[in-house]
């Protein structure tokens, strides 16, 4: 029997994958078959302890800092994260590419010169595959795209001129849009605290990396939750800014051109004020003079000075999150109030119909752009993806026309928005930020991420949002809330899955969400509610 | 015989606009029949003196400054301002609607009051009927809409609760896509230079009102050239800020949700100060907060401490301008240099291309949805929006797909363009803002304005872009270039049409433009020109 070419093809794609892991060296001890639970023992284990603490005690802040001191060279930590990342692909299966070579000899450079060339200077980075790079070829998941050349990504220019190693390339799923990470190439990525959960998606081979610390800094891309989920998932720091702050070229992917959800870059990192310095390092560039559509604004620290007024979401009115989730909520919640913030309850507003229409604004052609390059190769649709398209009320195949009128209908909800919290001033002060479950539960289930609202309600506002790891799933303290009536089909099918035993050690992580444009904000005042807690 | 329903429904229209002027007190005396081809002179035979000394020898600023020191009430003005509009509605044919009553009683409302209500407290403004205004119906030239409810309009809005008197409504062209001001409702508006020309369009009446110097502050839309041809043709000021800048509501319009040009509102002054404050009311409401879509930035003037590096665009390269604008450019050339600054020339960047994708975005539906509400009552098509939609090469019905296939065109384009710009600092300082011609001549014979790219190409690249008046076209320097050979079709109907005799009175206009956003510049670089002219 003669096999597929799409099977073939992707075969290709992961020989390929296995020949750039050939190259480790020293090479890795064979890990343990059946893998463990959990893959959080493994490097400890399995890297030198040089390697192990190198990757394992630092965010970017530091080990720029230890880089700069001389403390470190760039080549010694550049294989330190080389190592670990293929321990991971390993562990979790969340690397197309591990770019040994080229990493070592660009490390080896950057040590070589007298003063740094940019903030960056000796830092190893992670990008999800999908994004592109300068030299690569790139495939988004798709086994039609193989061996696709790369555009041109601005972002990794800009990081890269800052003075960055680029080290290793990161999976994503089946057509990008889901919130897990499995795709016919190199079938599935598994979370590094528990693999019967997923890391999430799109930027799952990221999440999955960052969460393993096999990277401090990864790239990963948001349209729906795909940097938020993965770092929620995975226990790690992420940040969806408001669209047109940073470049988003260079991304192969499908409907180019439909712009009435915009998707934007993001990283997922060890630490808060990592997102600040690659916020920072972006517009320091002036992106808006290569791309005009770019809003004009360095990035600009804001500083905080009153006592913040914070509204905690504790369920968007149509699914309400497992209990480790509200847990950590008012874990966040508690720390606040005791700092002398004003705490109060957000109201959701029509997170249904939200769905609704960025559902629809998603795939107004019903999803045949993006399933094309499945049909073209005969590539079988994975159960999510067909969820996601053609499993949705609200996916169809409009006119124009039609699409016209969603857009309206898009524009009329953000206003209704804006004038919601506008609202909030009513009573005294404005509500500075809400926080919200990050997800409706902590790591879902394989095949079960099928409740997107939590995330895609902030690309629909367009508002920013950072994740930031709050607690872990404790069995003992968030048990099933029996007796529980759920609200609707969606809220049972989310109440049905959860069992605590099945969540041993997963992260549990809230998110921060501001005003459309209000990203500086966000980031301050997720300052201070670390600080609440009792972090620095 | 009986009349067709849509003769009958525009007639319903003109007789509520003549009762409306019926209001005015004193009535004014009859115009000489037939008209003279200026309509300059008629305020001072017609109004008394005080009425013309207000009307005729103030921009917004000093009349507000009249007005906060008691030196002028708001009655007296507003009096004044509406018996000139209805002059103006007698000598060109600008008004759709004459609020005598409720200005009055709104002007002795602001005068009875101890203290300004805001920065317009009692200044009388002109508003074109398509915007839509409070309590009013608004039809947007479509026969089919006459008496339809008009929508909130947030920018009126804030114009009021500064303290503004709104007086007077103003005439657009059939559909709104036209550089003229024609419709079945109320025919021609004219040129108050030369009835011979045209006042331009779509904001054509605000532009002739304003011309008359029967308004000080009036408000257009621009998505095509709609403040700026107005503007330039009739000798005044006009602004068409960077899109989102300020809130664009309340306007009647078909294809809502057609986001891939965007339109803008703008206004049209006797001044260049009265834009500035015009963006500064505005955005001292911080709109943002109540459409979220709107750039988070308050007006923010410039000062420019370098000497400026001007550029002169002398031609698109696809259509050569009339003598009388290539003179005109040349005054405000020889006056940038004689202060010192560096004037370069503009190298256009495929103008032709750019006109390409504009008109096929305007209308991707191949104009269906913009005709719709002519055929609804069989209203006649008129010219030049047969022209404009159904004789372009590239407006076309397209699918979806193509529809953002033409998006990503747009996108190149926009990136090619602004990489075109940051080339000029290459040989030293970049280039600050283009001085351009503001439309292919002086105000255009009656149906002939035909050639829209002089203002188009600058909604496409969403550039700021400000009229200027610099000179009137002078029979004996402004001569037919005799033996040019036209490049194209265009250029040559464009040559032919030029006989400096049909020209006479005609007010001549320059553009400035800057990089996307950067409207606090071309503001303070207009400035910068207007002091280089002897200008206060």
């Amino acid at each position: 029997m003669i096999s597929k070419p799409w099977v073939e093809k992707a075969k290709s794609a992961r020989d390929y994958r296995d020949e750039t892991l050939s190259k480790v060296d020293p090479p890795l001890e064979p890990l343990p078959d059946p893998l463990p639970l959990s893959s959080q023992d493994l490097p400890k284990k399995y890297l030198t302890p040089r390697e192990y603490e190198l990757t394992q005690n630092y965010d970017a802040i530091e080990l720029l800092e230890m880089l700069r001191s001389k403390k470190l060279t760039s080549e010694e930590l550049t294989r330190a994260f080389l190592r670990r990342a293929a321990l991971a692909q390993y562990a979790v299966n969340c690397v197309t590419e591990l770019m040994w070579d080229e990493a070592v000899e660009r490390a080896k450079y950057l040590d070589s010169l007298p003063e740094p060339i940019g903030p960056l200077h000796g830092l190893p980075i992670s990008v999800k595959e999908h994004h592109g790079m300068n030299g690569k070829t790139n495939h988004a998941s798709y086994v039609a795209w193989i061996g696709q050349p790369c555009d041109r990504n601005p972002l990794n220019d800009y990081l890269y001129d800052a003075g960055c190693v680029f080290y290793v390339r990161t999976t994503g799923p089946q057509t990008l849009m889901a919130l897990e990470c499995e795709n016919n190439i190199y079938g599935r990525t598994v979370n590094p605290w528990n693999r019967n959960l997923t890391p999430g998606g799109s930027s799952g081979g990221e999440g999955a990396l960052v969460g393993f610390r096999g990277s401090v800094w990864g790239l990963g891309g948001d349209i729906g939750g795909s940097v938020r989920a993965p770092a929620s998932n995975c226990g790690v720091y992420g940040f969806k800014p408001t669209s047109k702050r940073i470049p988003l070229k260079g991304m192969k992917h499908t409907m180019d051109g439909k712009d009435s959800i915009l998707a934007t870059f993001g990283p997922l990192t060890q630490s808060r004020e990592t997102i600040n310095l690659f916020m920072k390092v972006i517009l320091d560039n002036e992106p808006w003079r290569y791309d005009p559509s770019l809003t004009v604004k360095k990035w600009t620290p804001e500083t905080l000075t009153e006592p913040l007024k914070i509204a905690i979401e504790w369920s968007d009115g149509v699914v309400k999150p497992h209990p480790p989730m509200i847990r950590a909520l008012k874990v966040v919640a508690d720390a606040c109030k005791a700092a002398g913030m004003e705490v109060v309850d957000w109201e959701p507003y029509k997170h249904d119909k939200a769905w609704d229409i960025v559902s629809g604004l998603y795939f107004p052609d019903g999803g045949e752009m993006i399933l094309a390059p499945l049909k073209e190769i005969d590539e079988p649709i994975l159960p999510l993806i067909k969820f996601i398209t053609e499993e949705q009320p609200n996916v169809k195949n409009r006119t124009m026309h039609e699409y016209w009128d969603l857009c309206v209908e898009r524009d009329n909800y953000r206003e209704e928005y804006a004038a919601h919290w506008s609202k909030t001033a009513d009573s005294g002060m404005e509500v500075d930020v809400i926080i919200c479950p990050a997800t409706p539960g902590a790591a879902p289930l394989h095949d079960t991420a099928r409740y997107w609202p939590y995330t895609s309600q902030w690309n629909l506002l367009d508002f920013p949002a950072a994740i930031f790891p709050v607690t872990f799933v404790d069995v003992e303290k968030d048990k099933k809330e029996e007796g529980y009536v759920p609200m609707n089909e969606q809220d049972k099918y989310n109440y049905d899955l959860y069992e605590p035993e099945k969540w041993v050690g997963a992260p549990v992580s809230c998110c921060i969400v501001g005003r459309r444009n209000m990203d500086e904000k966000v980031m301050a005042a997720l300052e201070a509610v670390e600080k609440a807690m009792g972090r620095k």
